[in-house]
């Protein structure tokens, strides 16, 4: 078994109801990597960092198991940056601050050793870097996962279509789902959307939970409700690498596996959103996580 | 086993995305009594209505095992009647116009054999209604569940936490159950309000789906994605009827028992908003609930 993901590594500056955190280590592919890392032994990740990114960081990421031989490091560039605050409702933010820095000329190179993965999660990036990779895959991964968002459809429409017609799994929230399929109803837009490309569908709705959709089949999962969101930043990456990390494990992609990845991804994701950054999901336990997973099982069962 | 309601039987004059309806059927005990009737032989319905109201409709509703003794007729008087339009999201709408009618001076008149219900649920209508109603009462319900609204906290604070206080089941949205305990966190307004009186505290989160607390304990329901949401109108009344019905059947009142009417009072709203007003409800048949409460297993089901 072998995970792949492309994702930024990156610095993000957030501001929450509860409080403030400075130019903290964020990035799609750092929280999908920790995450996957909790259901595998490796995950291989390939993005691009400047020369002013914690050292410390990096060696507790491959001390975990997250393989960094696909990491440019750009001497002397900056790591991308964000900044943003979110508003009381936790569910909207503005950016306040984007500096692509080593982004803006991104060419990803895949090490030999990483050209033929079984699972390869793309994160969310220009639809353009996504292509790049799978282009230099040398065999078809038994799933590819994608995550985009709204900015593209709206800067990269036709690109974004192409990646969207060779993954598996796309990973999009709802507002992203009625913006791809022109659709308000969700059932409508998943109907539309697996015509496009993908085989399963999964639309985050946060705090309400997800849906996964495939063929006529439709999977509702609960979101753990929390007393307190302190900081949303990365629970989608986080969601998504707990999510293909899981599926990676079983070694085995069906409509059942795919809805407990749901619940795998959605307790990682739980976790995340309890500290600022990556700080709870780089300390949790795999204890942990399988009680998450039972509070999920508490919280949604029943008997008609 | 009995069942007694009190809400309002009027008439609705609705439009959404989707259609027109002039001067339909509509009104809280319809809905409730309607979707109670699926689960138990008998209904007891209070309201009020004047003599504009359609005979067939009483007939067909008394068909159907409810009960119109307690069901006033004001000679020379007309029915409550509200007019709205729905967004195009269906999940906001604007009031267009409001008729109290016979409602301006509704006192609820219990006849003798409604005093003793081993079941009670007090639709949406002012607070000081809902209390004449719990004071006539000659025993005390097995159980007790109350729907309210933004409206009455707006204009009749105090009285509808006198209301609160008597109740075991509160049911209400999301935005009254934030407004109710000044929480923003649902988890945080379901403790607060579960120490203002009831037991059990369902939160209706409408295409989200619905959570029920009940001391240290959550259960999150599933919403039936619809590919199509006709009229929104009379949704919360017929959950809040199939809920009680359910329960009324069982004679069991328990945390098992109150996610299992959670279940069934939401496939009985997802027939509900097929149609204009209480036309799919009325036309059901007991295997297609049946069929429905299926399909919300199906929906739901995973393991881990």
């Amino acid at each position: 078994m072998s995970l792949l993901t492309v994702g930024t590594v990156a610095f993000d500056s957030i501001e929450t109801p509860f409080g403030k955190a400075e130019r903290i280590v964020g990035g799609a592919a750092t929280f999908i990597g920790l995450s996957a890392s909790y259901f595998v032994d490796q995950v291989n990740v390939v993005s691009v960092i400047g020369d002013d990114f914690p050292k410390e960081v990096l060696q507790d990421m491959e001390k975990r198991g997250i393989n960094l031989e696909g990491l440019q490091v750009k001497e002397g560039e900056k790591s991308f940056f964000w900044e943003g605050k979110y508003h009381n409702n936790m569910n909207s933010r503005d950016t306040l601050d984007t500096q692509l820095n080593v982004l803006e000329n991104f060419d990803p190179v895949l090490p030999d050793a990483y050209k033929s993965p079984s699972f390869l999660m793309l994160g969310n990036l220009t639809p353009a870097v996504q292509m790049r990779v799978l282009e230099q895959l040398e065999s078809k991964p038994k799933l590819t996962v994608m995550d985009t968002m709204n900015f593209w459809m709206d800067i990269a429409w036709d690109e974004l279509l192409e990646v969207i017609k060779k993954v598996d799994v796309l990973m999009i929230n709802d507002e992203e789902a009625r913006q791809l399929s022109k659709e308000y109803s969700l059932v409508s837009a998943a109907k539309k959307i697996l015509t496009m490309g993908p085989e399963y569908l999964v639309i985050k709705k946060g705090e309400h939970g997800a849906l996964l959709f495939h063929k006529d089949e439709i999977f509702s999962a609960p979101a753990l409700p929390l007393e307190m969101v302190y900081d949303p930043t990365g629970a989608g990456d986080t969601f998504a690498g707990g999510f293909t990390g899981y599926l990676a494990k079983c070694q085995e992609v069906d409509f059942e596996k795919m809805k407990s990845a749901i619940i795998y991804g959605s307790a990682m994701a739980s976790f995340t959103v309890e500290k600022f950054g990556i700080e709870r999901l780089a300390e949790l336990t795999k204890e942990e996580v399988q009680e998450r997973v039972d509070q999920f099982v508490k919280l949604a069962s029943f008997t008609v």
